[in-house]
């Protein structure tokens, strides 16, 4: 790891030479609330690595992960969309040391129902999840949505409730996972606030501004936000399933996540906690194209989890970007372009089978498989996976959704310190387990 | 009231003439965090009500204060101690058309062991809930202290509650006195956060820049805490006491408070609640004069509740400033400044006797008092108060605190709306009451 520190304000405009050699201003611009790119191959993941100063996933870091997880990894890591990383060899050499960790994801709840793209960071952390047997919060942002976007707090903390039924349906087990929204958390656990007011100490206002481009003109709650997102970092924010242990965290996240984690890093160490390890997704695109990601604000950029057989047809004959040719002959002769081909990466994310995706590719390159038959393979691999979403979605009864909010132990069998005495607060989850190492780590 | 929006940056320093005639730079300090004054009558108020736009109590509003409590004003509101308020018209309105309001007020826990300026608006404060048999809420800002001063979460925890253990030692009654520490409360109600993140939506940093004079380089956590100085001056952040009735409420702080509830009462119409009602005190001053107040962080400055009989006599003895003669012939010749004597000040706020009062102010004016026998009067006088303190302060057990501490229903007689059932939390507190005319208030 390098020393400077990650809290650098980014460039994200540079200029470029373009594919036939002439210079344009290429513009990618990645933050938690803008990805757009100029490029319909979508934004450059390797500039973006550089910029970010992250490290990419490579070859030799997901042997070293099917080494220690024990059995091969995930397609949308193989396939390189979860493409870089920090610390994750670190993490990997704590693992195999006999020390545990635990998984934080989440997300900002703007619309009542997900989209597609919505699922990528959580399919790949249920993998990790029982990969390493490992518990995982899932933070619902719901005070973020209320300081962004044009929603009251009830209408977000509704919003919240609605992706977690979403979430849940995604099979996490109900023993290693706790999913939280923030503004009813908040007021369930003194240490998350607490934790907050930890983090807010040690950043400035000339930081935020670096890290998220705030200004004079922002209101004050957007300032203070990044604290929120950062805490469920630091395991004491949790005490009734780590107690006062300080444990190693691993983010499954989009990379648009980073800066968050950029300062959460930044003052990890500060607060006696090891910085959180990172794995980044790439973007779902949009179904215009991947100048853009799917937005659950634009209907017809997405697919999503409520939507029928019938409406996922229609939107991705009407609206999938197509990489073929303008006419069947040309098609036929020169063949279509998958890198910029909607569909073929919808299959990208979501056909499980390596030799058929493959089939697929060269097939459609060579232009003996045409774009209206490439929608259709698209169509036919997402519909199932749809219905059977909203399948699990329906047992999601009220009570299931209570429990998974609910603050508890997890079952999660490693030294548990007991907390301070001094807060008066939470005695719950108190444990003493039998790993003796863990607790070494404090 | 004036429609100028009450959050201008307020300039502290101009150019004044001096008694003699002579121009100088009269630097009246006055925020959250510093109070002083380059006169040693300490702080002019005339001039900081002009200042702050604050409005004075004058004779007909103490006549009417008193016409509508049904009994005499307290001393220290009667002698001026509280000078200033903000619509304590408005307040006595509602009163007479039949509603109810409620109390409060708080304390930055910055030290384990009060001083005596500290008790001044709990005074007052005790006089008003007893007065109009209102409910009160005590915020403790240990969020506040932790990041402003070097003290940790623990540290500023703990004060918190050894603070709270002098404010019920002052005599509130538990019945209808909540005292909570918002490094607490925060997580043991969720309306808490979610009423916080209301209030900074509506808060740029430009507003907190001009009101409190924050910088780049100040912590977000300083930028967005006077939200929850704010947030109890709503009812709704109560649900256990008052569901959720906007109701109106009257604010006695030391005037040095002011900007956060300037900052308040700019965000209360846009979240449907009344502009809360405010009475402020003057500075109790230092024992070595009015430049400055009482701090807990100069034990030579204050009378501490903590101080025996004979701390408080030397205290006095060695450290009050004096407004004797240089001489004693020049004393007994023309007489001693009752306005700069830091005991007769002492005096003023403690010695109940309005006439034993006044026959001091003309002895020592006329020299018939000494400045020694002005120490002993004033040692004699705060003597028995702080013992009778210590021994109210005894009898507050872990027990008698964690009742003051815990969230519940206040002996309240008004009607309570049921709280939002969208929230999902905290149904606690809700009931159906007599008095139909509070909730018409909403």
């Amino acid at each position: 790891m390098s020393n400077l520190p990650e809290v650098q304000q980014l460039k994200l405009e540079e200029s470029v030479p373009t594919e036939n050699g002439s210079t344009s201003v290429e513009e990618d611009v990645v933050d938690p609330w803008t990805v757009t790119s100029s490029s319909d191959a979508g934004i450059d993941y390797d500039k973006l690595i550089k910029r970010f100063g992250s490290s990419h996933i490579d070859a030799s870091l997901i042997e070293r992960l099917e080494k220690v997880a024990g059995k091969p990894v995930h397609h949308l890591i193989r396939r390189g969309i979860f493409f870089s990383h920090r610390d994750l060899h670190t993490l990997l050499n704590a693992v195999e040391a006999g020390k545990k960790f635990y998984l934080y994801t989440g997300r900002g709840p703007s619309s009542d129902s997900m989209h597609l793209g919505h699922l990528v960071p959580f399919i790949v952390t249920k993998w990790l999840q029982e990969a390493f047997n490992v518990p995982l919060v899932i933070q619902l942002t719901d005070d973020e949505k209320t300081l962004w976007k044009d929603l009251t707090v009830e209408q977000s903390m509704r919003m919240a409730r609605e992706n977690a039924k979403d979430i849940i349906a995604i099979g996490f087990d109900p023993e290693k996972t706790f999913i939280f929204s923030n503004l009813e958390f908040m007021g369930q656990c003194p240490q998350f606030y607490q934790n907050i007011i930890r983090i807010q100490k040690c950043v400035t206002f000339n930081q935020v501004k670096g890290i998220f481009g705030f200004g004079d003109s922002d209101v004050i709650g957007k300032i203070g936000f990044p604290a929120a997102q950062a805490a469920p970092a630091f395991s004491t924010t949790f005490p009734f399933i780590f107690g006062n242990d300080k444990l190693p965290v691993l983010i499954p996240c989009a990379i648009d996540q980073d800066p968050y984690f950029r300062m959460t890093r930044d003052v990890s160490p500060r607060l006696g906690f090891p910085k959180p390890a990172l794995i980044h997704s790439s973007f779902f695109p949009a179904l215009q194209g991947a100048r853009t990601k799917m937005s659950a604000s634009d209907t017809n950029s997405a697919v999503f989890l409520t939507d029928t057989e019938k409406q996922i047809k229609t939107k991705i004959n009407k609206h999938a970007f197509s990489g073929g040719r303008p006419t069947l002959e040309e098609h036929r002769e020169l063949g279509g372009n998958t890198d910029v081909d909607v569909s073929f990466q919808l299959l990208r994310f979501f056909l499980e089978d390596d030799a058929e995706l493959e089939r697929i590719r060269v097939q459609y390159s060579k232009g003996e498989l045409l774009s209206g038959e490439m929608k259709k393979i698209a169509i036919e691999t997402l519909q199932p996976i749809v219905a059977e979403h909203q399948r699990r979605r329906k047992n999601v009864t009220e009570e299931v959704l209570k429990l998974f909010l609910t603050p508890r132990k997890l079952n999660y069998e490693f030294t548990i310190a007991s907390p301070d005495t001094g807060n008066g607060s939470s005695g719950d989850g108190k444990k003493k387990g039998k790993d003796k190492k863990a607790a070494k780590q404090k």
